[in-house]
């Protein structure tokens, strides 16, 4: 299967590199740009068919090692591949 | 406007990032896992009410800044704020 993972900062939580970017397209004449919050994208493969192992697994993942959880929200979809 | 943004490694790109995260997650015991692609997600806040106006202002600003467009592709959503 294959899971699509969105990895983002907590409301709340200052995002440095999104704030680069809105001065940076500041600076470049975009002025209607209020705010950028910059997050995590991953599409991953796994050998798995089972959709509710996979999801479980996906899971896992994410909180063991793509998200760091006091600060990040994560979420995800699965599909067959 | 609101964009939410997705910026994408092209297919046949190598991707070292997304390599690292397979080869630790295989550490961590998580064998199922065959291939991890890694890109970039963006959430952007636009004082435009305009759809024709935002969108344009949205792939103005991933051609000129959020992607490389050489070996990135890119695709965005608007949704009313």
């Amino acid at each position: 299967m294959k899971a699509t993972v969105y990895v983002t900062l907590k409301a709340g939580i200052h995002d440095p590199q999104g704030e680069a970017i809105r001065q940076s397209l500041s600076t470049l004449g975009f002025d209607s740009i209020q705010g950028v919050r910059v997050g995590k994208y991953l599409e991953i493969e796994i050998s798995e068919t089972d959709p509710s192992t996979t999801e479980a697994t996906v899971k896992q993942i994410c909180e063991k090692l793509l998200a760091n959880t006091v600060i990040e929200d994560f979420r995800f979809e699965l599909r067959a591949s």
